[in-house]
């Protein structure tokens, strides 16, 4: 069987790998020049966007921000797995934002900006600590903006003046003082069934997730309850089938959803060791309609994101449990270059690990992972 | 890095698939065609297998069966693991016997015929219940013919008038009344430091591989050190670089060596599931000069090849712990077309999941697979 993918990059590389062994063939299109190629040799096949999807038995997707056109195409064969509407919510923060209002899902409190003169009463509203995001792609850098206090806003109206609004509105967020950030990966079958693998706790540095830790350590069942339901809600609301993360905020035993990744998504990048059946091959399954893989935990796993840096030695690989996946991209900075899974038996096994692997890694790269390490010993101690 | 294997079929391509991660690229020789290939798309590659040499870093085989000129070739660039000597003691059994006869390994009792006047000497000196197998490649069908009584010689005699016994010699060995058949798979590093898995019980059928377990049930830690102390002086004897496997018999506490597999092995395919690091990865690792990776098993794993059959249902993946290995190959009788292994806490519970397995299987293409199931659950009660 053949799966067409939307986007070439490490994710639609990791689900070639993880479809071959079940005999089916991943292609991926390069959205920016429209070519289907081999999304790990990256060479060209000779075949058109069209073509591909009326030969292959699924079409679907590795980021959200894939052009329209092209979704409408998939969306059109019926081979298109998440649906569009489903993509589309991931890629647009008013869809989304309007998917978790209408089904009580708990997220940031927030107001749409669509015209300047909306920002005063939205700080009326939301306060003076907030956070602006772009609702859609497009707009140059990260399209986010912080505003700590009421002073600041001219200086944003400024910034915000060369923005079409009207066209992209901004979403205006509550900066929220949450204990750390969860993220629910799992998977939606035709059949409305639902497998999550077990929650990570997921550490961020300048707006980049650097480590993922599964199971999150000290969740209570109560917690990892309404972490479930709100996945369940969520893919029930999107008609979901395949793998969607949903990332969430948590505050004491109170959980709000932060975003929706209709995708395979870096947090779930521990499953390829942690889980008996991996994200990638979760997700292969489930938009052809194959059943649903075992989500059990192996251990406790962390990930590692390689951001920005090629120089470390690759003998970290001589730790037991430790395994590199490296997406033979060019070096950028800020680039995520690969990412390194961690698999033992414990959290102070886990920690120890994550200790010898910082004598391979040079630590300016990796600059949560020693406090991390010795989070997860002491936890265990 | 670059790997080019000569030969291109699944073991090649669990090797491309097992080296990607780690962003090694594998290139494969079609030795029939002499082209130059991607062992998983089998796309043709626009070099030469001169040029394939000199661009990679190192070069290996999938199987024994290497013409000799092209292992010729790569010896000389001084890049291929294991040597041409090891490779070649796989691909001879007059080598094969030479090397384990000169470092005292066990071994069946043999003699070598390389002229028809040599046989009644054979039968006086093994006895009338023999084995007589072509020392090398070449012979058609399977090289092999046996022996139960004398009266049957003539017969043989008539068989063997047609091959060139003073070019491919016969090895004549006495049938062996073995308990069953174990396999030791492991690797050996440049440094001569040697991991390997835990031992494999492997159960044939009409002369083909069909199921292995692993660990062994019931090994004793005697025959286990037995077991690992064959390995490590053949390994020693051939300068051995890589993964090599040794097939053994046991018979009560004792072993002897049946064959030695200079590469990676299908009783270690147990390992993609079962171990930490599985054999494809750790010879990828080894011919490369990166450290060793961690052997130790997850659970207990059966593999079970999908011989001759492609109508089986891929429900089975249902099972928890089941994963299906396919090499999409065209079907032909008695060819070895995928894989499945089952991964599971205890030895009762992969008997159970065996039987499980059996409802998406035609049970007359895995004749084996139910009495081992009833086998595992009973050992473990």
């Amino acid at each position: 069987m053949k799966i067409l993918v939307f986007g070439a990059g490490q994710l639609a590389q990791m689900m070639y790998l993880a479809a071959a062994p079940l005999g089916v063939v991943v292609y991926a299109v390069d959205v920016n020049s429209r070519e289907v190629i081999n999304p790990l040799s990256k060479v060209k096949l000779d075949m058109s966007i069209e073509y591909a999807i009326s030969d292959v038995h699924a079409v679907t997707a590795e980021f959200e921000h894939v052009p329209e056109d092209l979704l409408d195409l998939a969306e059109k064969s019926t081979k298109l797995y998440p649906n569009m509407a489903a993509i589309l919510t991931g890629a647009d923060r008013v869809r989304e934002k309007y998917v978790l209002d209408t089904h009580n899902v708990a997220n940031c409190p927030h107001a749409f900006v669509s015209d300047l003169s909306q920002l005063d009463e939205v700080l009326d509203t939301l306060g003076t600590r907030l956070i602006f995001k772009a609702s859609r792609d497009g707009y140059d850098g990260y399209g986010q903006w912080r505003l700590s206090k009421r002073e600041e806003l001219e200086q944003l109206k400024h910034a915000f003046a060369s923005l079409d609004l009207a066209s992209v509105p901004l979403v205006a967020e509550t900066m929220v003082a949450f204990d750390r950030e969860l993220s629910v990966v799992g998977a939606c079958n035709a059949s409305g069934q639902i497998a999550c693998y077990d929650v990570a706790e997921n550490l961020h540095y300048r707006g980049q997730l650097h480590v993922s830790v599964a199971p999150a350590t000290d969740l209570d069942e109560a917690t990892k309850r309404q972490a479930l339901q709100m996945f369940t809600t969520i893919a029930s609301a999107l008609n979901y089938i395949g793998v969607l993360a949903v990332e969430l905020f948590q505050t004491g035993g109170e959980l709000m959803v932060n975003e929706i990744a209709p995708r395979v998504h870096n947090s779930g990048h521990w499953t390829q060791h942690g889980a008996d059946t991996c994200q990638f091959e979760q997700h292969i399954r489930t938009v052809l309609g194959f059943p649903l893989g075992d989500t059990s935990s192996k251990g406790v796993t962390a990930m590692i994101n390689i951001i920005g840096c090629t120089s470390f030695s690759r003998d970290l690989i001589s730790i037991p449990g430790c395994h590199l996946h490296w997406y033979g991209k060019e070096l950028r900075e800020k680039r995520k270059m690969g990412h390194i899974n961690v698999v033992a038996a414990n959290y102070r096994d886990l920690g120890n690990k994550l200790l010898l692997l910082l004598e391979y890694l040079p630590e300016e790269y990796f600059p949560l992972l020693r406090t991390e390490a010795q989070r997860l010993i002491a936890f265990d101690a």
